[in-house]
């Protein structure tokens, strides 16, 4: 969620008596709805999503959003790859104001609504346009109502990535996948004491272990066509190397050298809506810049090499059918595509 | 040289106006010859050779001891992987002091010979032990006098490390793998700036990409046999994915990802004499222990997997005569192996 307090001063909020790092995981859930009952109705053109690249939850609405043809529906806002203590900022845009909420910082917004809110400031986040206030940044839930409840306004084609019927199969990799992977890298890196961080290292590799055990035969992670579980952990492994790997310490292999791991994320990397809206520089300067606890210098490494996301992967031959009964989206709007040199094309 | 300015407050010294990591090569010069013209004479059992597995320079000079088979004739204390300011401990020996010498500190053999010394208290150092004092610490003219000026004690079967023919090219070598490799990593590790940290990683890794297209066609590095200059890369390539690819940001890829290079350090690992004498535990606790200017947490990665540098290399290929006429040396003493759990053995 790419939230304030992983700065200096308040990474101590994240850990418990045990030196584990634990995430707030307090959002705010109001929901936009199709039948509006928490005052959001579904109604394009009037939200805006704030995102940063940089950041893996937000990253899954990018995606979600992409694959589900949702851009005239839904406007974007991205963040600039760093923030302050205070909130992440709008510096990307011309002036430094984001052109749709006059902001300069996504502060406003929670701000707005909420004028003594305490808890993080985080993306991704949807705004009102019409009121300037956040609606919510609960980011599970933002993609799961993608999906189902602005169906009327997503594009022909867009594929079914949470179907009813594989849904609690769904439910149960995303816990899991949540609990050691998502959020455990960050566990890992974030850890106060070396047995916290072991626990955190040791749990997220035997779930990559099991992962691998499970992606060897069958192409996506459940049913033969990419779901939300899919969008889910990609956003973590496209990071792995990037930042992870090192400055999280989560280096019993890059993700480069666990075949079966490195070969899907290279499948989903080209497939249209993933890896074009990732953004390699947005990443590591976010990482490397921000957390100055773990990074006291703030320098950027200038690796990996990130010419290998373009070999071929080979999983063809597992079959599955990416889309299912849909279609690919078409290529990034001209106004969202990622800068050539952050891409490893550039 | 793992000196006493790696520490936090003392990296400053490092520093030049542009951020760059300087290394201060002012070592104490005495050498012990065979004339003993400086005043130490070539003398079985009269010095002892201080060093920490934990640090490259020192190595060499494990290495070479090992491979000449001086053993008996240069005795060796191994310091702890970490070390507060002041100085090397002994806090591995019984009661936390090193029985041939009685010092708790390496500092103690700098300071009576130089009571004002204020120069890094570095490894390797060797001690005259009839006087207690350090005799010197000037780790590239340690190895070459182990060849040559105590020949007459090396074991029957030693190899020539520095054979004359050779030594023009094997010194043109050492310079460039000193300058862009053995120290690159910590120019790029230590630098101040993001522009001297791109700087060491661009000569770094372009050395690199040198060394490899040597080494894909002959199998060491000057001539047909392990010499000085293999010695001298190998403890850097031995680091390189334990501390750092990830703790310094030399990161274009690790070296398990350099073909080449990769074979070549697996070649003299399971050479008589190289990976008998690294201690994957000291390496890592020394930099991510002592490194608190780029490491605050103090936490050790518990990678990389180590399994892979015992995987066959398939260097034999190449030819080569790895002792040339000589023998490899047999096995490491009881008293100086390293702990089977500190090894990919373990």
């Amino acid at each position: 969620m790419g939230r304030m307090p992983d700065t200096t001063t308040e990474q101590g909020v994240y850990l418990n008596p045990a030196g584990e790092f634990t995430r707030d995981q307090r959002y705010i859930a109001s929901r936009i709805t199709r039948d509006g009952r928490d005052g959001y109705p579904v109604e394009p053109g009037r939200y805006r999503l704030v995102v940063s690249r940089a950041c893996p939850w937000a990253s899954r609405a990018v995606i979600v959003r992409r694959l589900l043809g949702l851009e005239d529906a839904i406007s974007m806002a991205i963040a600039g790859p760093t923030h302050d203590k205070r909130s992440w900022t709008f510096d990307l845009a011309p002036g430094g104001i984001d052109p749709v909420l006059g902001y300069e910082r996504l502060q406003q917004a929670f701000f707005k609504r909420f004028p003594d809110y305490e808890r993080g400031i985080t993306v991704p986040a949807i705004v009102d346009v019409t009121t300037g206030q956040v609606v919510t940044n609960d980011y599970p839930q933002i993609t799961i109502d993608m999906s189902l409840e602005w169906r009327d306004h997503q594009r022909p084609g867009a594929p079914e990535l949470y179907p009813e019927a594989l849904r609690p199969e769904i439910d149960a990799v995303n816990e899991v996948v949540f609990k050691d992977v998502n959020n455990g890298v960050y566990r890992a890196g974030f850890a106060g004491t070396q047995e916290a961080y072991e626990k955190a290292y040791t749990r997220l590799f035997d779930r990559l272990d099991w992962l691998s055990d499970r992606l060897e035969g069958q192409r996506y992670l459940v049913g033969d066509t990419i779901t939300e579980a899919d969008v889910r952990l990609f956003t973590t492994l496209v990071r792995f190397d990037a930042v992870y790997h090192g400055h999280f310490k989560c280096n019993r292999q890059k993700l480069t050298e666990m075949p079966v791991l490195w070969a899907y994320a290279r499948d989903l990397f080209v497939t249209p809506g993933f890896g074009d809206t990732v953004d390699f520089d947005h990443i590591k300067r976010h990482y490397y810049e921000v957390h100055r606890d773990i990074n006291p210098t703030g320098i950027v490494p200038a690796g990996p090499d990130l010419s290998g996301w373009l070999t071929p992967h080979g999983r063809e031959v597992l079959g599955g059918r990416p889309f299912g009964d849909g279609t690919p989206p078409g290529p990034v709007r001209d106004d969202e595509a990622v800068p050539l040199e952050h891409t490893p094309e550039g």
